[in-house]
């Protein structure tokens, strides 16, 4: 159907509008459902609400791209309604319940839950309840994110739309909806660069599947950000130092810079500091995961041209600021679904230098990203496999040691490994930068402890690695001595 | 410059025709060489060789992005001409010196390495060997591998090209030389279908940079593989088993089934199997790294409709089959740079079903591709990361325990990861099929505990998942207790 221009209502034409409660009980007991949301925001609200309040004896499996807000992560979660849950996952209650198993959490790459929801094994679908900010008959307006939300949409056998009237209608604006079609016949994503349109601004859906369109004007759960700290801001002098020297370097940035930041403080403080590297001529891209209030600023001074991102990962302040300018911010932001702003290919097609941060790395390399003493997780991977494996430069960003603790991040061994040794290129602490690419394990160990530990923990880092280059092999290891530093 | 069609001449034009001892003493004792060579086939030979037999004091860095043949992986490395490897070996002799570390191996994705030569900082090049059937003053026609040889000629400064007399001259039938461009305007890969052939047979390069020419007629060191056990068979069936039930179940395989096989004795029984998959009218296409013998089968008996790969890593026998019909083979057999055979963005486009082996995997489905006992490295990642990384379906199909040895290759924790849980979905052993899509971390342990392990160690194994079961945490480890399984 055609989707009107502008579109000047929330609901277009003969929708099958009910209350939360009557959408949720047609949801079983046991039902597998995917959720929009990606970043905290652009999550279904009224539904999981109505559901968590149902006082039913729910054992859902619930599938959503990336965080979603209080509603998922708190109220299902504490109403025990949740018995498996994909792919990512937040608040304490939430991290708790995997760690003690009463939920069973599994992790995945985001750019792949799509094709593992529709063809994979990763869940069955039973339905799909999706934030938007208008509906018609067989398409509607995402709302703050996209996420997986178009996949989700094709694989699922019925659907449930909220239409939340808090979310500004302008978002269409900002929407990018492509869709890679089916193996082997998707053909080349069309995205030339960065900023290119090559989708709609709404989401198509098949009308057979539509079951209920409800009503809500709950406002998303917004990040809330601290105060960049010294270290933070420590970290982004020395990554801006190492981002100065790389764009001189290599011939793969004569022309632009194509930027990715991980999610949350660490990645906010690095992206603000972004404002500070001098570029030259270079065009200044985001091709990235998240828009956080650090690349509003970017924006707003004229630094980047244009910024690709699946979700509009805003604090409350930050979420004022767009909803009052969306359509200026629309000529540089795009939202795209997770399939596509997080694609190997693209990533690779524009060099992207990934900025992601971690729990731990080791000595070889690897990277911890999700796990407390390698055993209990924190949140997810995320995007950070989709940037870490294929970003042209793989940069790691992280304090040396925990804030306020006696641990150090920098470790002889990480026993639960994210990102391999063979994924990372740059590591970077307030301490400074740990280049170790054409480095052989032993050889990147000494940079690591040289240019990235704390002063603190150098001392028996060195011992250690001393001890252990009296073996042979080509990554030596201690694991019992090790294992010491787990605690 | 225009190339003749047919080639039918080996040197065309006139060139910088010398010996290899000549060639050879061009090479600085410490310079940085880059070589072609893929599956030890189509490497150069006779300069490697001179260096080896020169005497002379050689600290060179050696760059090739597969296994070379003999002249490299031996004599090279017992002359000690090399002090520093990329990204990948092979023989007893390198895997020796790898592990004592008088030669500093970084061990690299296959996909990745042009670029970390072109733009990353992988390595600083000098000069760039590679072996041609034919060269002209501006191209050369690649022998019986690509590689990342492209990428290479691109990078280096100075080139040395040996004229094999030994490879046919019909190879150029069978080479695609796709190039994609420095990013961010490398634009996407207009491969569409496996078989599509959308560059040249031959190898451009920079006439200023030709510093030699030397003729030889050294064959390859052809692969020797064994006979296929009773437990490659039993694997090569659960293989088929599951393959059968998987093209079945998931809409991405309706219309045809695109595979991709690791390099080795293994690989090669898995591709014989696949004779005897009945896909119905399904297209069978494989999309992998290197064509071996039993893909030369499944081609004569009408079994496949493409084979694109970036080696014909042959035996000696299988070598002259091909040789013997080249053209015929080339009708069906293309052979690609390693950045396009390996592209994740390719991969992902036709939804590979990618099946490669391991050292050992663990009880969470982390998989240890490259070190014995976690620090003594065998070969290499090679290309093994970029299918499982990016296939629509990751498979891991190993024995579940080491030939002759009490060794289970099923463990409670590997302690060298070079894929993560996040990356593999099924793991195949000769007791069974375990899929772990969908399950959490303890679920997948108890699936390749049961499905999967040698009954010899399942008692253990399962003792071991009890006694960490009790233990809170999403992913419960016992450090000391797994380290015990490590010899």
């Amino acid at each position: 159907m055609t989707v009107p221009d502008p579109i000047s209502d929330r609901l277009n034409g003969s929708l099958p509008i009910t209350s939360a409660a009557e959408a949720a009980a047609t949801i079983a007991d046991d039902a597998t459902v995917l959720t929009s949301g990606f970043g905290s925001v652009g999550y279904p609200k009224a539904v999981p609400l109505a559901l968590a309040e149902s006082n039913r004896d729910l054992a859902l499996t619930l599938v959503s791209s990336g965080t979603a807000g209080e509603e998922i992560e708190v109220d299902l979660v504490e109403a025990g309604a949740l018995d498996r849950r994909f792919a990512f996952q937040s608040s304490a209650v939430a991290k708790r319940a995997s760690n003690d198993r009463s939920i069973a959490f599994s992790d995945r790459h985001v750019s792949g839950i799509g094709d593992e929801v529709q063809f994979g094994r990763l869940a069955d679908p039973d339905v799909a309840v999706v934030e938007a900010v208008a509906v018609g008959e067989d398409w509607f307006v995402p709302s703050t994110s996209l996420g997986q939300t178009p996949a989700f949409v094709e694989a699922t056998p019925e659907l449930v739309i909220e239409v939340n009237h808090a979310q500004p209608l302008e978002l269409a604006a900002i929407h990018d909806v492509y869709r890679p079609g089916a193996p082997p016949d998707r053909g080349p994503i069309p995205v030339e660069s960065a900023g290119d349109r090559v989708g709609e601004s709404v989401v198509r859906f098949d009308p057979e599947t539509l079951r209920a369109v409800v009503e809500t004007d709950r406002p998303d759960s917004t990040y809330t950000l601290r105060e960049p700290t010294a270290v933070d801001q420590a970290i982004a002098a020395n990554l801006r130092d190492f981002l100065a020297a790389e764009i001189e370097r290599s011939p793969a940035f004569t022309d632009a810079l194509h930027l990715q930041f991980g999610v949350g403080s660490v990645g906010n403080a690095l992206m603000g500091a972004i404002g500070d590297l001098d570029v030259g001529d270079r065009e200044l891209v985001y091709f990235g995961e998240v828009v956080q209030d650090g690349l509003l600023d970017l924006l707003d001074a004229g630094h980047l041209s244009a910024a690709s991102a699946t979700s509009l990962a805003l604090t409350e302040d930050g979420q004022q600021r767009l909803f009052a300018d969306i359509e200026r911010y629309a000529e540089d932001i795009v939202l795209r679904p997770t399939d596509v702003s997080n694609h190997p290919g693209l990533i690779d097609r524009f060099g992207v230098v990934g900025i992601n941060s971690a729990v731990e790395v080791d000595l070889f390399g690897n990277v911890n990203s999700t796990h407390i003493e390698s055993t209990r997780v924190v949140r997810g991977v995320g995007g950070s496999g989709d940037f870490f494996r294929n970003a042209l430069v793989s940069v790691c960003a992280l304090p040396s040691k925990l804030s306020g603790k006696n641990v150090s991040r920098v470790v002889p061994m990480t026993f639960h490994v994210d990102h391999t040794e063979h994924d990372v290129d740059v590591f970077v602490t307030e301490q400074g930068v740990a280049d170790v690419r054409g480095l052989a394990p032993v050889e990147r160990a000494e940079r690591i402890v040289e240019q990235c530990a704390h002063p603190d923990y150098k001392p028996e880092l060195r011992e250690y690695l001393e001890e252990v280059t009296q073996q042979h092999g080509h990554a030596p290891l201690d694991i019992e001595r090790a294992a010491d530093w787990q605690s």
